[in-house]
């Protein structure tokens, strides 16, 4: 039995947070199990069905969910640093659980007001958890018009969430047409297949393998943001890319700060000073303060840029009619900036706390890269010199990106 | 006739700024106009009495006097801003500023009751510009005890504003004890001699050459926070570094930004793209756009974080008797952490405009290596790497800095 | 069957190389092989018998051993070539092999011309292997003088060769004294158990584990470089430090050309244009471009001081007993400069291959963190921090560092 | 008087020296001089006069001479560590006599065997310091043939030498073509007014100013190169952007070197141990060391490069008949990886010295700002990216440059 299990009824009649710092409380608990056997967990990469319920049971996955369902109520600035909090722990939990608030806020992005509110509705009352085969860059889930129904077929190369998940936002483009549609389907359905294909070197956990759906069928009332087959665009919908790129960034930032404590935790306990130096403790060696200092700084640097960024995206959702395509082009930037400076931050982060830990810190039972592999791997997700370069057009020619699936 | 003296009339008959953002504002307005000849100004390196001038009367020397005394009634918060505002034009105008902040709060910090209220009254009132003669690290102001009064003898090697002040704040120690007695005097009396010494690669403006002092008389009643000759102690007093280190450290972030932004206006009037370049212009060169990226990226990240602990700081000077020696010790660690941030984007952001600004910019006459002389050298106050070791220490060991001069 | 099994007979009925270039090419030959499944004997993890086979078999392991024994008669500048072309196909292997050189070595460094004629010619007739227990941080080998023999007992927290070795060099230090003991003895008996405990993030196939020492006899003959009981010093006896460090150096720069070409042959071959971008194919991106560029020009550089360190090194060897304490000591700090280059260089190339192969590179299949993990786990031998202040030291206050197990 | 002044006769009646580490030796005696007031030489920023009199004297001038016309005879190798050596003490300096070096050698580049013999002879027995007007960006002088002689007319936005020169190579395009002519001119004629506008913030005594050219008359036999009008063209001809480049380079070296062993003497001399520091001397501080060593470091690997490259370069020199394409192209990429590395480690060095000798080394009187303003000015030559980007083709394409005025 696993911590996780061994901890499941730790929920159990407890009353749900209320304030952001009683949910940040509870998702630190929550990374407090997690934390217990993250080694293991990494190393065995079985699907983390525990974990998720975990995620289910401590109430974070309805964080976001509207207290009139029963959900959370909390808003995107909370949820960035519940995804912090558990991702310090794992990594790859943490990405689940923001990839999940990222699916379940799809139908607000792009959603029909009555969609959005039978989505979240039953969202709350069934804690689902979401997970997406939306990866954008292979065009390849292929959409035929019914009449009454739309049938998603074809494959996508990666998903989240996969078989951990209740339901699955797919996304597709109409056939003869370059309309995309996405749509909230169970993920539990003959239609969709799993493959189990992610071996990768970090975020292991994530069920991020490929799919392939065969004949789904979603009405065309539930093809998100469709009013008699007709999109009702607004700038909103395109606040896709800032948004999940903001969670990438919380989860990165999370992953780095988990890094550096436990590091330190291990310096502390277990390093020794130098052969021949005149420092009786690692602690007190000038090279390992240096280096701590150094991360810790530059860490906190990116966490305030993030937590800044995260009160403007917010601003936005508040009010998500007024929002002009300058201010979202805007956002974006900032959202580049954060996303190049955590993605450079986290891997130095992960990269230098060996040099502060030593060498018995390589042992494989300690675990220690996980937290490197977990941020190089994801941090490949789009190449970071392309935000730098969103950054760049912004200071020197005054130009906003134009919306894409990446920026 | 420089550009600051005609522009002398600016701020006649205007009101004074009520919010935050409108004195923000205003410090911009002033910026606009101290921008237009820095580079002559720097140059020439003359006494800044129109420059000085030019604060007074756009207000801002009273922005953060209580609005009971006619001042602005502004909190640090914005005090920190404003000094970014006029450090992208002029760094050293920036600093005079900051300074004269620090050491008109600087009775707040150590004064009574009822010399915080004179001190703030008169200096409300005749709008005194306060400059500073407290470098700590040479102990050589020896105060003689009379009876009634104190008399301050001996030289220092640095000050900060001389002649362009009104008021001084003089520190020196009582003769045959530890005790550091602060007082304000007159700047212009024969007892204090400017030496006019300050000739090094920056912040050439700041009139911070060597005092010597003889014979300055001054009531025991004007020795700040002593009540029968008796110094009044609480946490409070210690805040002196922190605060002066983030006057520093949000000037530094101004130069920066003015540096990058005067460097992204000549790259758009006036670098070519590179011969044989696919690009036609110098703005579209992927590495052009890489490096103002990544600047950029890195600049706003220290900006956030210095935002952060600017709102931490006014958190502290709402309740300043609130304040525990673990609080203290936390904020500085903050603080430290910022200052090594800021000197390392700031004088990264100095030195690396001129890669994307190309050959020509080099010319004495463009003057664009001013920020990166006026970053390196007043970063050099006291080593970035003790401040880095303040947060290592914090982050290995949980201790807090002793309360020193410069921790 | 491996494939290092497969091309068991490639060197069969083939003439020994004459040149250094010719060694080298052979070093290239036996490269080639164990590249085929690098990735896969990482994985694995098994002792590797057939690859250390190899080394025999193509002549390599005899490369320094004299002429006139049979062997290549080569010198070290050409050894170091050769390590760093066998590690840039398996970084365990080079470093295997390495150790194998300073080890044989070991004779001449502090023994008698007598010992040194006999172990060489041994050595070279037999193949032999060398391997070692001489992790000098845990003095844990203690000798008993017994007359005519001293007996070795107790444990190495790490040795290097182990069950792949012929011979292990042993270290321990005699009972009641400070005198360490260096004695040549078969790997295969008894009284050595050697743990199969390695099991760290890196360098996995170097039989690093800990050794167990019982009642291990070696004669006062065959105790390096004693004559009655007598040890014989010269100042060569310290040139063990620099010696290894740079076969350090040497596979550490192995390591990273491998990283650098397999991903260059990757995002030949597999990476794409980013989605949008003005390239059709990911070589003509200007950011990969750059990074390679970068990365290769450090590397150039480390290796070019590589070079030239081990021509000075060599210089040494040819005159054993001219050298001095002082250009000991100014050697050391060339070894101790390239050393640090070659770690960061070697950091840096691992870890940023990634961002210019991308995300599908992070494929457990493809391996591609093997090279960070390999040069992350080694290069923490001792603190990198320690080699920039030995140079320091010398720059600033023209000392050199004494003789110590790590300098 | 200046110092160089005053030791006009060091040289006087001393042989000419022989091998290539008496030559080296010679250049340490010229720093030696030229270091003396080598800051007021850059504030006074006074025509070099007395200082290219000096390379004459001291034989520097004819170092690459050949041996049976008088001159020293020695090769690239030795003439670019004697350019280091000279700019270690004096950038201004170092620049002058690696573009004399340059330009004496531009008539082996391009011009007839009978050229070469003719213009060596010369430039040997009059001790020609040489200078250019050949920037090539702003193809500009423009070529009229007037039948036996050809007309240069024009503007150069750059130059080189200038008025301390005795002949300049004169470079401009024949009239509705686009043929290229070299030609050597004396400086001090009519036709050619040194506009002496070179204002920059570095490199202040180079005499890079604009020339204006006016009615030049060259004779069609002088024209490098040509015989009956028609230049004749080999590979060898292209090999001048990697001969100045490695110019270049060796002069960036030189200052950066001067730059460590100048803050190294005022480290020791003058710096304090910090306030409440463990250490009583500025040179035992941790950090103090670490930047030396790290700088150190990385300064010995990029000369390690920049010696093998020159080793590399004078291999071509010595059979120039001999090179093909692919060796040129090969040759250039390594001189674009030397340059980028030195451009970085130079700009590093010379902004960082600061940190370890600190706040009071800012004093305008040190100086100590002119290595970066000097390494600061030059690097922008040309894109640094743009070597960079060689390299990375090389590397991940296996293609080599083509030849251009850049490349």
């Amino acid at each position: 039995m696993t911590n996780t299990e061994a901890r499941a009824t730790t929920f159990d009649d407890r009353p749900q947070p209320r304030t952001p710092d009683e949910w940040i409380a509870r998702a630190g608990e929550v990374a407090a199990i997690l934390a217990v056997d993250a080694v293991a967990r990494d190393k065995a990469g079985a699907t983390p069905y525990a974990e998720v319920k975990l995620l289910k049971d401590s109430g974070l996955v309805t964080l976001l969910a509207p207290a009139e369902h029963g959900g959370g109520g909390q808003n995107w600035v909370t949820a960035y640093q519940v995804i912090r909090e558990v991702a310090k722990a794992d990594g790859s939990i943490g990405q689940l659980l923001g990839y999940h608030y990222l699916w379940a806020w799809a139908v607000r992005l792009v959603g029909t007001p009555a969609q959005i509110e039978a989505v979240e509705e039953a969202a709350a009352k069934h804690r689902w958890f979401f997970g997406g085969a939306v990866n954008p860059r292979d065009g390849d889930l292929v959409i035929r018009d019914t009449g009454n129904t739309i049938v998603y077929n074809g494959r996508k190369s990666f998903s989240t969430g996969g078989k951990v998940s209740d339901v699955t936002v797919l996304e597709g483009v109409l056939e003869g047409t370059e309309t995309h549609v996405f749509a909230i389907v169970p993920s539990d359905q003959p239609g969709i297949i799993f493959h189990d294909d992610w071996d990768n070197i970090g975020q292991r956990l994530t069920e991020s393998g490929s799919a392939e759906i065969r004949d789904v069928h979603v009405d065309w009332a539930a093809a998100a943001g469709f009013v008699d087959k007709v999109f009702q665009t607004r700038v909103y919908n395109t606040l896709n890319v800032p948004a999940i790129q903001l969670v990438f960034v919380n989860f990165y930032l999370g992953i780095a700060r988990g890094a550096l404590e436990t590091a330190a935790t291990y310096t502390r306990e277990h390093s020794r000073s130098w052969l021949n130096s005149p420092y009786e403790r690692a602690v007190d060696e000038p090279y390992v303060l240096d280096i701590y200092g150094d991360l810790g700084a530059k860490l906190w640097a990116v966490e305030a840029l993030a937590d800044q960024v995260a009160v403007e995206a917010q601003r936005i959702h508040d009010d998500p009619d007024a929002l002009t395509e300058r201010q979202r082009g805007e956002h974006e930037v900032r959202v580049a900036a954060v996303k190049a400076r955590a993605t450079e931050v986290a891997l130095e982060v992960t990269e230098r706390i060996f040099e502060v830990t030593g060498a018995r810190a390589t042992a494989s039972s300690q675990g220690l890269d996980r937290f490197w592999r977990n941020v190089r791997t994801h941090t490949l997700h789009d190449p970071v010199a392309y935000k730098r370069a969103e950054v760049g057009v912004y200071l020197l020619r005054a130009e906003i990106p134009a919306p894409t699936w990446y920026s």
